[in-house]
């Protein structure tokens, strides 16, 4: 266990910890005394079924997801008890960074989506929750929305996975590896174990590179679009945004994250056929796509929505490529929330 | 100077070696006993204007090119005098690897694409060449093509850049400092003053990684396209095809051409104005894009290509992306050839 001051109520604004005891996981190990990081929003009704679950992407908090609930926007505290659950490994919840020996650091033991899904249905029905609105979450966060509607298709009433895919295709686990090399090729990495992450500085540095290139569109860059939000140079882009996020992680948490990330594949369901797996969801669902990702590409959505009965296909055009869910542009925030309103209007 | 038996006539090809004299670069340095390599096919006729230069990109030499010189194809030597000039740094011409003391190795001194162009043009002028049919390459390749066609307007009659550009994106740029640190971060490569190449094969094996997962599509890699030539799995694409590639070469040498590539820029001749540096251009152009490639995009060939007086866009859509030029797929060489051959028929 290391301590990281990033992982912390001060950084992130304050969540709840919920004790899921000893959680078994899908590969065979068991995560005795796992722990669950989240945050609720508004108020479970009688009934137990105004819940929206809200899952975190790749390296992010609650506190990413936070500015998509308010009220007055498609996830309205007035109206629905959301749940934005941390992943584990993500360094809220159980993560090497926190977990004590003999799973700790490098040796936490490998994670998958459905482990994820099955933490946050305990925790859900802890709190009383019986029917979920929705479920909607972006890149890792779509992928825990598949899972949710594959694994629990009765409980899921509609479902949004945005920039995500049910099952991780070749060339995202390709993409995966060359962000994972860039960061485990700094010899402080140490096989992880390092004695402080800011020791893995450089790595942290060229990871946050590769996402740069890959997270935000040719003509981002090329239209020097980071001008709209402040920064100064391409340089300073690298630097403000891109480094700044990853530098303060620890690179074990990323790593867990990331071989999570690489292995996501509803179809494990089924024997590996993704269309049936796909057939057992009765939720509505939007599957939201961004023209210019280079993570998931708009082949890659609608090749999964085409399998989804009574699915659409919402895309959107921005130059922010796959990181459109941040909403810096306010034109991108405004498309993903009216689409989300529109399918909380729909009715199942 | 080290040894590395991948530069040579038995890897490559038979070459030709002009002696350039004492080369002053664009950057200040002298490359004195400079080199040129070359291969030509055809005869170049009476007059000196039935030639054809065909430069080549990053990390290749006159052999990944010469597919595309054949009878009946429209790099036809029976009709014209071809000629493929061997880039400087690119292991055949003077470059890092194989050149003496005090520029040898990382103190090799930085090239322009500039540099490359004015070399290939002393060495056509001494082979009596007074007008070329056209000019054409791809990449790397494309920029020495943008560059003849802006600093040789006169001798110039039509050029077709293929996936380049007259001045490298911004985001392009971020992908050269990608890959470069995918190099450089191996240990092994010791600021460039390793024993032997075979040193840094952790380095040229991730950098090879980069390059397979932006230079073809995703697409590629989704539906297993690489089965089409002959690899069992996307491991054994990855090694086959990328590592394969790049593990026999020069790191210095590599990162020589990187840094070419990055500077590459046909507005320095106007003072930044790349409309002016362009509107220079008197040839017949057709800008060759290819639709899925992601390290120029097809919104940067058309940027470029409209401020190009009577030029053409041509867009290739295979899955290939970037990589579409090796016609891997018979379809892209087939349309890559016709186009040329096209643009070879248009009066001009």
């Amino acid at each position: 266990m290391t301590s990281n001051t990033y992982y912390t109520a001060a950084q992130h604004g304050e969540f709840e910890v919920y004790e899921l005891g000893d959680l078994v996981l899908e590969q065979g190990a068991t995560l005795r005394g796992a722990q669950l990081a989240y945050t609720c929003y508004g108020k479970l009704n009688e009934q137990g079924d105004n819940a929206i679950v809200f899952p975190v992407m790749f390296s992010g908090t609650h506190s990413a997801m936070a500015p998509y609930v308010g009220e007055g926007l498609a996830l309205d505290p007035s109206k629905y008890f959301i749940v934005i659950p941390n992943q584990l490994g993500g360094g809220l919840s159980s993560s090497p960074h926190n977990y004590a020996a003999p799973y700790q650091a490098n040796y936490f033991p490998e994670l998958t989506i459905g482990d994820d899904v099955r933490a946050q249905h305990q925790l859900l029905t802890h709190l009383g929750v019986t029917k979920l609105k929705l479920v909607t979450g972006w890149s890792m966060g779509a992928q825990q929305t598949y899972e949710w509607a594959v694994r629990y298709p009765d409980m899921v009433e509609r479902a949004a996975p945005i920039s995500g895919t049910a099952k991780t295709t070749p060339h995202c686990m390709l993409y995966v590896d060359v962000f994972c090399e860039a960061l485990t090729s700094d010899p402080a990495w140490n096989n992880g174990r390092y004695d402080n992450s800011e020791d893995v500085e450089q790595g942290l540095r060229r990871m946050a590179h590769v996402f740069a290139m890959m997270g935000a569109s040719q003509g981002l860059y090329n239209n020097a679009l980071w001008q709209n939000v402040g920064f100064s140079s391409q340089q300073d882009f690298l630097k403000g945004l891109w480094e700044n996020w990853f530098l303060p992680m620890d690179p074990n948490n990323l790593l867990c994250m990331a071989q999570k990330w690489r292995s996501g594949d509803v179809s494990l369901h089924t024997d590996g056929d993704l269309a049936a797996a796909l057939g057992r969801i009765s939720a509505k669902v939007f599957v939201i796509s961004f023209e210019k990702d280079m993570f998931i590409s708009p082949d890659d959505c609608l090749h999964e929505q085409q399998m989804i009965a009574g699915s659409e296909l919402v895309s959107i055009p921005s130059a922010w490529g796959h990181f459109t869910m941040l909403g810096i542009a306010p034109e991108d925030f405004q498309m993903i929330n009216d689409t989300l309103k529109k399918l909380l209007n729909t009715s199942v």
